[in-house]
């Protein structure tokens, strides 16, 4: 199914404008426009506010129920933003039946880590203050925004807070410490990135920090206690490991979690469902995996 | 979600006698007295032979279509059959709605490494020669039995064949030379193995044959153009490294994997309907996976 669908991804991606970081003003205006599409119809999008942080809210117009998404998008924690997440977040939205609110949290360099983990950590507890039943909340994210939603697990736990439904990850950005073996292997097979790029976000987001801090790389930490996880990542990007090894760090720690590869498919294929089939497979499957935990959260 | 269910099983376990290697006579009248379960109502089972080897055919009553599962039993290539696997295989069956064919391949040691390989590869090219499509072929089995559908998948490869659609593997045991980290990491919380019951199993199947031989332990072969994989485990196994590894090689080899492990369930939890929802919620799950690759290897 669709060989000529992915290699057609893979082509349009290896002659995209990178986002580079060559002046961080610069990789976000060119990541913004590279990422300019909008939600899908049907999904009404609205500017909110979540502890104190600018958010998008994205509403299906057949939503069903209360349940809802707290969305971390990726961008390396310096570019990027709920707007260039738009069709993404939307497209899950849609197929969900569920409301997300993205957040724009703090990025690198002005605001080093833990801001980003700072803000979501404040924006989960926000949504809990208000009433929301943590049974009723899923955290979900992609690259950076992918490890971001486990560090913030890992912060809730830190800090008491009952665990969510459970939390969905696109091709997470897991190891700041850059040891996973495909970082090496998947080069030249990735169409995105190259060691230097994951570098640069690094030095960007942790400076002289420690990047083997749980927070910063959470597939290095215990993750006891943590809620259902669902891994999506596709077999051709360095970042594969981050995946791999988070799934492998949850199923020893006792975690309920689902990893699933696609071969030859990029970082965040989900973006592309307009061009390669497996990308609403991917975010169809995600519908269902939250459906699930949402229920299995509020049987407990 | 069911925590108590998961304690009752994990305790019935502990408390059901060992199908240890005394006599391998003794151990596999153990086995069969502790697995003599039926197949579930509405599906009738048929004896049958398949490439010279007897076999158990699964028909549910509202079977769906041509395509069909090749199952191979688990029981450390020593002990079982498909008799044993009754239950779990018309579960599958019924679920799925597919007709399984359960091969009764050749035991060690009378018959040791590649005789099972041999007969598993026998029984899907005779699938082949009377006219089934690949596409309309699935390979599935447990723990033994699942590592030996990834070995017939590795053999088929070697041999020319065409891949089928793909493969259900539960708790599969696929390194044979037990370097798993959870060999050691699970002891105690696995109720049914010590380190000890695998490497009876392995002296019995290989005797000096080499463990890391890639039709004996997959895991460590190169899995370059196998077809879609499930991999489903439960986290309090011995074995859990034997999934997490398989599906990170399928992954960095660029298969379409995934492994899904419920917290705290055992190896090949998926015998439990009767016992815990997870056993049926991964047999339905299986049936899914199952569904979508005849889907798309038809379409292929």
């Amino acid at each position: 199914m669709s060989r000529q669908q992915r290699q057609e991804l893979d082509a349009l991606l290896r002659n995209a404008p990178k986002a580079q970081i060559t002046t961080v003003e610069q990789a976000r205006a060119d990541f913004a426009a590279l990422f300019d599409a909008q939600a899908p119809d049907g999904v009404a999008v609205r500017e909110t506010t979540l502890a104190g942080r600018p958010a998008l809210e994205f509403t299906p117009a057949d939503v069903a129920g209360d349940a809802m998404v707290l969305y971390l998008h990726g961008g390396g924690y310096v570019i990027g933003s709920p707007r260039t997440h738009a069709a993404l977040t939307g497209e899950l939205a849609r197929r969900a039946r569920i409301r997300i609110v993205s957040l724009d949290y703090r990025l690198a360099p002005e605001h080093p880590f833990p801001a980003a983990v700072d803000d979501a950590l404040a924006a989960y507890r926000e949504l809990l203050d208000g009433g929301t039943s943590p049974a009723a909340i899923a955290l979900a994210g992609d690259s950076a925004g992918g490890g971001l939603s486990v560090a913030t697990l890992l912060a809730a736990r830190g800090a008491g807070l009952p665990m969510p439904a459970g939390a969905v990850l696109f091709s997470p950005w897991t190891d700041l410490t850059l040891t996973g073996a495909s970082i090496e292997e998947k080069l030249g097979a990735d169409p995105i990135f190259a060691r230097a790029d994951l570098e640069g976000y690094r030095t960007h987001y942790l400076g002289a920090g420690d990047p083997a801090a749980p927070l910063a790389s959470p597939a290095l930490a215990d993750l006891t206690g943590l809620p259902p996880l669902l891994v999506q990542a596709g077999s051709s990007e360095l970042l594969l490991d981050d995946s791999v090894r988070l799934a492998g760090r949850a199923a020893a720690d006792g975690v309920d979690v689902t990893l699933r590869v696609w071969g030859g498919l990029s970082h965040v294929f989900q973006h592309h469902t307009a061009l390669v089939e497996e990308a609403g497979e991917a975010l169809d499957d995600a519908a269902r995996f939250l459906a699930h935990a949402y229920r299995t959260a509020a049987a407990a």
